[in-house]
């Protein structure tokens, strides 16, 4: 059975569970703005007209297209119907709406779901206007329950694409590791990695992002090509993959030994250890029901206690068809994540756990493994990183 | 000067021209829905948190986003003001409005102009939200005219890239032509374009439309591979590239010749005169003043009036960053099209002109040509198809 099939049938799952009778995806020229929520819907992404894709709490798939689109979705096998039209698609939609009377509309806008705001504004008010005078535009909901749902409880076929992209990234990070001389610069390091995924046949997920020495730049910066690799050096990469359209997210930490060292100096050594144990507390929190914000809290509180500067960032997000991937974020209650992190964490969810400290002289020491909740907790579906990784030069 | 400097230029020259003192893209993980104005005001398109780009009518730009993204705005020197923010963007964007206090704020939302609608109405809440209690959230306006201005009104810079996406379409066209061998399947023909794009380090601008003999299936439906080429065929082709961002859409007409046949049958050529003739009708009427339909309505007139079915489609688009770049459209009046057939057509805007019919026992006939609009009319930016290319095979 296809990706899609098994995603639109646990979407019929999910509208029964949340008692929502209708999920709308309503696009158009899916080329310029892609709703995220076509991900699960449509084999093949091209939309040119409006369309409206539809599936009930009943069970029934229907989608409707311009003439000239109906084709692909035919053929798909996903919709039970395909109903298509030239001018105007008011009449079919309207048609379907007073065929099976939904008393609930989920649409894909959300305040705080990124991953669930694919609707334009432009689209709201346009089907606000085709269901002007019914019933209907007095029961859209936002589809953000659904999608965050959807989206999140992975199937087994999206878990093993997933591990597949992790495998991918850490065979990059090796090769940062075995490659690594005196010199080399960060962008160095971010060309290699982007041949690395060409040869592969792949895509980043995320533009590699390398970080060498103390005076490098933190944050989505560009490496730089004057910041090159020296004896005492803290090396940390940020690289991901996507595999068969899902992504992996994952941050290795190197350390280049000065010259007469053995193990690297007690405060290199401390960083890895409180930014390993925070990652530790992460993950232990991390279960079915906790709150997102309930998980950071206890791996930041790790770093703040042990007198480190808080990251300003969220501990972890979902990962999946795309790196950030929405829905429950594990991460503190500021406003700019608004609701996110208030969702309860459910089984098969897939998270990044990710944080850093600055170690003064060295570097940035930032660690970052992938993640799936489980029944009674998480593993780990990365390699965890046990030991600070030493080069010696 | 960089692209995106001459096309922030360009937006405060717009902003003065339609009396609107700022334009305000606001958005966030662009790398999960990614508003089309950024085509225009990023060099690098990566950004997490919510951010401002803002444009103002005397000409400061300034950009509001969370601190990790600053990095590339810096770089990029499109921005006089990169302002960081850590929980909330709210403050930050406050004290700018308050700073230059704007009568009115272009956002990017829009009915009919697809490359104008890019704020998701989760964000537009979001705005709003922001705005409460102040003057300003009576001040929203749509920005769909400055963009239909900025990304109408071609550059050089813009123009150069679009004809080499054009010839590139040219090449591969001829590539079909020389490749065409009887029991070739429309399949084989996609494959080997896919594969002549890929070559030379490009990608496809749509996914190329191939349509071989009577028995294909119009629109934008997949190539076959049970259809192959035999004697007599009409075979179409649509193929568009992008060349640095920047696209071509361009059709092509072949027609196997009979064994005993040295031109085609009279319906045959017939077909293609009454299609040229349409297209030389459309560009005839092409020039800056013209409104949209008026430009579709000479065309189709032709087709109609020859006997044959109408084309239910638009005759052109205006073709750019995306191959259809919103703005005005060479439409019928039908209400799916909206207000963009209502436009005026500017000078330095790129349009498609394409048409098709359908000749009985043949197969499809149809031709799409790229063409600019001058000061007093347009020129053809494609080597315009004179002729039915004839095949002996």
């Amino acid at each position: 059975m296809s990706l899609i099939k098994q995603k639109t049938d646990q979407a019929v799952d999910i509208l029964k569970e949340l008692n929502i009778d209708m999920w709308l995806t309503y696009v158009r020229k899916t080329s310029e703005i892609h709703d995220p929520a076509l991900y699960f819907l449509l084999e093949d992404p091209w939309l040119t007209w409006q369309s409206a894709l539809i599936i009930s709490r009943g069970g029934q798939k229907i989608a409707i297209c311009g003439r000239y689109d109906a084709q692909n979705l035919e053929m798909s096998g996903i919709y039970d119907r395909v109903i298509t039209y030239d001018e105007s698609i008011k009449e079919p939609l309207l048609n379907v709406l007073n065929d099976l009377k939904p008393k609930q509309i989920a649409i894909n806008y959300s305040l705080d779901n990124i991953a669930a705001d694919g609707i334009t504004h432009g689209m709201w008010i346009r089907l606000n206007k085709i269901l002007e005078g019914t019933e209907y535009n007095e029961r859209l909901i936002s589809s953000e329950n659904l999608l965050a749902a959807l989206r999140g409880r992975k199937t087994h076929a999206e878990v093993e694409r997933i591990k597949k992209a992790v495998e991918i990234s850490e065979e990059g990070h090796r090769r940062v590791t075995e490659t690594a001389k005196l010199g080399e610069s960060e962008e160095d390091i971010e060309k290699m990695l982007l041949e690395f995924t060409e040869n592969k046949g792949l895509i980043v997920s995320y533009p590699p992002l390398v970080h060498v020495g103390p005076t490098t730049n933190i944050g989505h910066g560009k490496a730089s090509s004057d910041i090159k690799i020296k004896r005492g050096d803290l090396i940390s990469v940020d690289y991901g993959v996507f595999y068969e359209g899902y992504a992996s997210d994952l941050q290795r930490m190197n350390y280049i030994l000065q010259d007469e060292e053995e193990i690297p100096p007690a405060e290199v050594r401390r960083a890895f250890e409180i930014c390993f144990k925070a990652i530790s507390a992460g993950a232990e929190k991390l279960k079915p029901g906790v709150l997102g914000w309930e998980v950071d809290y206890v791996a930041r509180k790790v770093i703040t206690d042990a007198g480190y500067e808080e990251f300003m960032h969220a501990l972890g997000h979902q990962i999946g068809r795309n790196v950030h991937d929405g829905g429950c974020l594990l991460g503190p209650k500021w406003e700019k994540y608004g609701d996110s992190v208030m969702y309860q964490v459910e089984e098969n969810q897939c998270f990044t756990l990710e944080l850093h400290v600055y170690v003064p002289n060295h570097g940035y020491m930032s660690i970052e493994e992938d993640v799936i909740v489980t029944k009674n907790g998480c593993e780990f579906l990365s390699d965890r990183q046990m030991e600070l990784t030493l080069i010696k030069l």
